[in-house]
């Protein structure tokens, strides 16, 4: 797949986000960022970690900022974006996949955002404090704790991400919540009907409330690893007359170099019994037009051909997203 | 005990630090800094705690900051020392008194280090992961992981403290290290003869590798509760004799509002046994020339009589303090 030169010159120009990767980092992967002219990645720091196992994660990506300043920098605010883009480096924006980082205590809340965590998923699959996860059979919607957890992002700029979160909880969280919330990384139902796609009715109140849709190229997420670029942009364009252009954008779900051990960690934590862990899940194969995020001007390059203008694929492969974070990541004031 | 008109001026002129209080904190005594003109003081997050539960201390910390914005700042660098004296508020510095928060992961330097965490003693009382405290039989030295940690504090411009620290350690850290280093809050050991006041050795040492003494007024460093403001300043006037007038201070060591069952967990923490903590400890009283730091006042009219230059008051008060918390705080560069 080679992008046309048309496509590959309009990628260079616009400033390319993608919201969510999930990658065991190293230099290589970095450097694939980079050649994928990615201005602003959103990276999960845990799934299912506590506060404790959180700082171990924090501290790595500390690490990695320092060693490969030249690569990446801390993506803290929509400036920090912008500049990265005019620096030719990547802006890392530190999230969680889970509330289980703040364990029962509203304070860690302002303790990780000091430290740079900027969006958290309200729930990782299953039931946790603050409200119901996706695969869960009941759906109890936003806890107690879970609105004043809702608050106090809200008044510290924390973005709510819902993606693995059961649609009652989701559908709480989006009027409980006085700001825009995000789906990071899932597909419309239609599209393919798994657990972690989204219903019409989520869909519809996400858009209608200011909030984003990111698009997941995860194999599950579309259907299967030999699902076509094609078909991949003609759901973006469905979804697009639906939620308008504006309100969407991309997630890939990008999670490389990790052993099939980690996977297994994804899906089954600590919380499942031995067996359960060690259960044989093997992580699947990206789409031949996604392999890795130097792939991502394909994915310019397929919307150009789908028919979107210009201006709509600049906001779709980031504009939309750094809108969003610009506002999002900005102090809310009083809680 | 009023100071005279010259000496309040005097006092209100110049950049008041005092390099450790350890109280309950509340907004009480947070006026109470203001009244004593306290432009910055380093206050203890951690005496015994783990990460997680230093994580605790923050949080309660950045609510006082948040509820009290009116009377207190962050501390993190020697700028905002002097925008908290220009503002009429008092620069909180976040300290640990125990590198116990770090637990075995060199990694959490840096995360404390983002989080405001700008100074940290070595040991407290006990030996450690870093080193022996001041209260052990034997003192072993910096260990391997301490060596890490003076280099990684080094790095990030995170002070280093050695009050509660056992000689040889103190030594081993001085040689180590190759930014000057603190004791925050301890006298000369021939003014009161306990284990944790500083010999003649390591004051030496300390004074001409450039670092701090900051004097404490602990009834049990300075000899009890009814040790008069002269013998104090007369002890203060034979240690710059011996060290230099710029290379000492205060550090209070003002511990109030906690009940006697904070005290136990001071001396104690949960490394002794229940009967152990249980302990009949009592909090002394401060002597009557400072009962708060409202009575700061004092100690720049002491100093004053005793017959320093008002330029030498204005370093012992906290002049002192702020240069070498000004360079002390800096990123040091490459580890």
């Amino acid at each position: 797949m080679t992008p046309s030169p048309e496509a590959r010159a309009l990628h260079e120009r616009i400033v390319v986000v993608d919201a969510l990767q999930a990658s065991d980092w190293n230099r290589e992967r970095l450097e694939e960022l980079r050649r994928g002219g990615v201005a602003a990645v959103h990276v999960t720091v845990a799934f299912w970690e506590n506060a404790r196992d959180a700082l171990g994660g924090i501290a790595r990506w500390q690490g990695l900022l320092r060693r490969h300043g030249d690569l990446v920098r801390p993506g803290r605010t929509g400036e920090d974006i912008l500049a990265a883009k005019a620096e030719g480096r990547t802006a890392v924006i530190f999230g969680f996949q889970n509330t289980s980082p703040f364990e029962d205590d509203l304070g860690l809340v302002e303790v990780f955002h000091a430290l740079g965590v900027r969006v958290a998923q309200l729930t990782y699959n299953n039931q946790n404090l603050v409200g119901s996860g996706c695969y869960e059979a009941e759906d109890g919607g936003l806890t107690r704790f879970g609105r004043e957890v809702v608050r106090e992002m809200n008044r510290l700029g924390m973005v709510i991400d819902a993606s693995h979160t059961g649609d009652r909880t989701t559908l709480d969280a989006i009027e409980a919540s006085t700001r825009p919330i995000a789906i990071t990384h899932a597909n419309p139902l239609w599209f393919a009907g798994v657990v972690r796609n989204k219903s019409d009715t989520v869909l519809k109140a996400l858009a209608e409330s200011g909030g984003m849709l990111g698009f997941s190229a995860y194999p599950l997420h579309i259907g299967g690893s030999d699902v076509g670029l094609d078909a991949f942009c003609a759901m973006v364009a469905r979804t697009a007359e639906a939620m308008g252009a504006e309100r969407i954008g991309l997630g890939t779900d990008l999670c490389l170099g990790w052993p099939d051990s980690y996977l297994a960690w994804m899906r089954y934590g600590r919380w499942s019994p031995e067996e359960g862990r060690a259960r044989d899940v093997r992580w699947p194969a990206y789409p031949a037009w996604l392999r890795s995020p130097a792939d991502l001007p394909n994915l310019t390059a397929g919307l150009l051909a789908r028919g979107f203008s210009t201006d709509e694929v600049a906001g779709i492969m980031g504009g939309n997203w750094l809108r969003f974070f610009e506002a999002g990541f900005r102090p809310g004031g009083a809680a």
